[in-house]
């Protein structure tokens, strides 16, 4: 392949297009899926044996697989991350971070038992207590705003699902090399 | 690049791998954006002019675009399709279509005005009632679920995320030629 930028005719953006035989690549953004999941009340959360944000706490979350449903490739990373078994309930939360065209689907779910264990990825698992929650330690903004807003809904069985909270982006200085 | 499949390590699936660089290339679901948009009632649909179902009536969606927002996305497909002005209301629906790895945002909205005009990708573009829906002209399934949660959330403020319906996959025979 020997790609080219170029708008595609009857399209409206640059693609890569090869000049050989008018191949066009398409890139798109890419989806993230996770979940705040709760036994008796107490969140489930990861400490990060990955880049970026090593050492930092993080809500089980990680990129949608081919042919896997959103509510599977929770379940999956909550499982890979934690060894946890979660059922999930309802879609909390759909986040938009357009500067690392990534999208953020968080499910409120519940573990099953409240067995958990360090997975690859993972450098320490706990169930916290909300007012236990390393907020210093917390790795994302995705994942605050995630935490606020599975509490302000806490209570609720129907809910209109959050987004990102007003002006923000999740921004943040690491990303830049993501770009 | 020399791609061979394997799967790298610490990962669980395969992935395309460079023999000479090791780059790994990452596949992923795409995100189709999209919207349920009404003006006074009626509900805009777009007759498409493309393939697939060419001559088929479907709602204003379309792929989301590198850095772009969901909200956004759905806006630019409503303005594309049917040279509708939109506002977004809230999250209807989240599909998945796993064998396809397509995963659905679908919006409530509503046209600011009820000016529309053939876009490139219609022959023609509507505002139907809902007893004047071509209901055996629609092109997939996906329109009929997105239609008739719309209808069932119609007079509710507050809802939960409709999803598929209950043991659908909105598979189509030419689904398979997308594999």
């Amino acid at each position: 392949m020997k790609f080219t930028r170029k708008i595609p005719e009857g399209d409206t953006h640059e693609r890569d297009v090869c000049g050989d035989c008018g191949f066009i690549r398409y890139d798109n953004p890419k989806v993230v899926v996770g979940s705040v999941a709760t036994y008796e009340g107490k969140i489930l959360l990861c400490q990060r044996a990955i880049p970026p944000r090593i050492g930092f706490w993080t809500l089980p979350a990680g990129y949608l697989e081919l042919q896997e449903r959103p509510e599977d490739g929770a379940r999956r990373e909550a499982y890979e991350e934690a060894c946890a078994d979660i059922e999930i309930e309802q879609l909390l939360a759909l986040y938009s971070l357009p500067h690392i065209s990534q999208l953020h689907l968080m499910f409120r779910a519940r573990l099953v038992t409240p067995s958990i264990a360090v997975g690859v990825e993972s450098l320490d698992v706990r169930l916290f207590e909300w007012d236990d929650i390393p907020w210093e330690e917390i790795a994302f903004p995705t994942v605050h705003w995630a935490l606020a807003q599975y509490r302000e809904a806490l209570t609720d069985e129907t809910f209109t699902v959050f987004g990102n909270p007003e002006g923000e982006t999740g921004f943040m200085p690491e990303d830049d090399r993501k770009r």
